[in-house]
């Protein structure tokens, strides 16, 4: 049988791009010519000039989003280059057309230079309705993206942090459900202090989880390691390990409620979960091999269980999130993507399981359920507006 | 009776857009998700890692052109922006859609700085699989222009400039058939030695005009003031003018057997025209209001005339070349668009009227002529390949 590794290449051959760009009106004789472009186009140039805002009004910008790269951290290939990023590109801006009708222009920029990506960003801004930074390595990503937060006055978004995150507190939310536990009462452990991993800190600390202890190749984040760190796990040694424990992730699991991974595979054994307290939430989400496999964890007394695998249940997968939020922030004509809004559209996510329905194998919406997106445009459109 | 403008406005405020990104393949269920995204689309980032020419294999890059500007000469709208220029470059991007099926984005920049626009280009370069500067003032454009063309492994090409050149030569080629004249033996007057104007000098004389008068505001080019001149205009006196003289436009007129406009309405009288050689061809490409109208022109005893406009005979418009000019340079994967495959352009361009069809109100095959592309990009994929 073909892999699905042949089975991709043969698709990519054959249509060799997989968007394209297609004309919304047609242009097919001289009266189309004078609509479309000159003469009659200078009278939309000229209402933007009145009042910029008007871009909204006769162009694109009201639903498009670069999605920009610099293919320094691409899936698990690493930093493979601009070139050879585009196909993930491609494939995210196909996503964003298919989940929520938005119109996205893979970007991938030869230059990995923190600075100069911002700088290209924000002269690239007027294009475009929204920023979606993709695969950029760690810490640089977040320096990226915090400053052109501040800088531009359209939504700019990171989803290798925050998507994850999102998604990853709306299966939180209701496992937490599943197995009756308050998330004011839990202790987590995350593996990985990454893009993702100190995103998804943030966040469960924000829905207010007292104890978390993060853990990276250095072991357990503690503040007394603070001026050896980099600027984010800095932040996340100040909202962590509120007692300073030197511990291994082991003796760890034992105090916790709720396993968090985001690092790699087979970092985590059965007894690590059998140690772990009564009705454990595991989610090893490493990709596409976890940290645990979902059998293993199940047979160890998980209580719930979520990967990044399509093939078992509860699938924590990003698409659940970016096409919604985008939506959401461009129908409200957001200026940017705050916390609340991460927060309201996690919470949408959740929301779309009734307490009937919910169960261990069903915690999260699946990544076809054609309600997600409509539910957190609504969501963050909302939040957008306070 | 709602103007054009209006038309326009209403047609553009309805489509918000005047283009879309569209998946050519479908993403409905997780198979199709695997092969267009994870964990399938990671073979085709390996092979473009082991051999970056697939780039051009797998992904649009074969087909993309971006369409770029500053938004500093917008049409006759002038310096409005990069917001404002977006109505334009979607227009843009429908034509090179609709005439060569090639994907076209726009993009408008937040920067005047040509250092900064060079540089954001070439790192937006592994993208596309083409540059299209467009409505970037002059001198700036060609500075620009040049220093991409150097320093790009794909072909940038400046349609304000060479888009016009290719027509109006294709154009001249086919009215001195009509006037029985050798290119040899001809003198031509050129009003306007800006960006599109010095173009057209320089191809011209490529093609063996050997007397070319340029006037600017400032009046006729003539190498005795090279000093005072920007580069564009330094180059310009060089190949004009060659016994230096200094004359009113009206005056040379007397010389020549051809007048060229890319300047301003209204600077070329009857008698001016009535002044000129036997059989003189007229081409006041001013838009949309021309140097002389149409009328006037033939009434003065012009023997053939071709404006920028679509309500007279002869319309030299740029849409006849660069949707295959590029389509051409994208199919032989052309590293750069040369002189050469300009010339071929024009040529083809040209050919398309047999010698039997030919008429002083039919040199130049009309805007929808769908041969126009097809043979434009067949003649500059020859040039290309050789």
């Amino acid at each position: 049988m073909e892999s699905v590794y042949e089975e991709a290449l043969r698709m990519h051959e054959k249509y060799k791009g997989k968007v394209a760009v297609s004309p919304k009106v047609n242009v097919q004789n001289a009266e189309d010519l004078s609509l479309a472009y000159t003469p009659g186009v200078a009278q939309p140039c000229r209402e933007i000039v009145k009042d910029r805002e008007n871009v909204y009004k006769y162009t694109w910008k009201s639903n498009s989003v670069a999605v920009v790269t610099d293919g320094t951290a691409v899936l698990g290939l690493g930093d493979i280059g601009p070139e050879a990023a585009l196909p993930v590109m491609e494939g995210k801006a196909i996503l964003f057309k298919e989940f929520a009708d938005i119109d996205a222009v893979p970007i991938c920029l030869d230059t990995k230079d923190p600075k100069e990506i911002i700088d290209i960003v924000k002269k690239l801004a007027p294009t475009f309705g929204g920023i979606n930074l993709e695969d950029i390595s760690a810490p640089r990503c977040v320096e990226i993206e915090r400053t052109l937060k501040k800088e531009c006055n359209i939504p700019v978004f990171h989803d290798d942090q925050h998507g994850t995150a999102i998604v990853l507190s709306a299966a939180l939310i209701n496992a937490l459900k599943v197995v009756k536990k308050d998330i004011n009462d839990i202790t987590v452990v995350v593996s990985g202090t990454g893009a993702a991993g100190s995103s998804i800190i943030h966040m469960i600390h924000d829905l207010g989880v007292k104890e978390i202890y993060g853990f990276n190749i250095n072991g357990i984040v503690t503040k007394e390691d603070y001026d050896q760190y980099d600027f984010l796990t800095k932040e996340i040694s100040e909202i962590t390990n509120s007692e300073g424990k030197r511990m291994t992730m082991a003796e760890a699991m034992k105090e916790a409620d709720v396993f968090i991974g985001v690092s790699a595979p087979g970092l985590v054994t059965k007894e690590m979960v059998a140690s772990m307290k009564e009705n454990p939430i595991v989610f090893p989400m490493a990709n596409p091999e976890p940290e645990i496999t979902y059998a293993d964890a199940i047979e160890a007394g998980a209580a719930v269980v979520g990967t990044g695998r399509s093939d078992y249940p509860n699938q924590i997968n990003n698409v659940l999130a970016f096409p919604g939020l985008f939506r959401g922030a461009l129908d409200a004509r957001a200026p940017q993507i705050t916390e609340s809004m991460k927060v309201a559209a996690a919470k949408g996510i959740a929301s779309l399981i009734k307490d009937e329905e919910l169960s261990k194998d069903y915690i999260i919406p699946r990544v076809f359920d054609p309600r997600v997106s409509k539910v957190v445009a609504k969501a963050v459109a909302i939040e957008a507006e306070k």
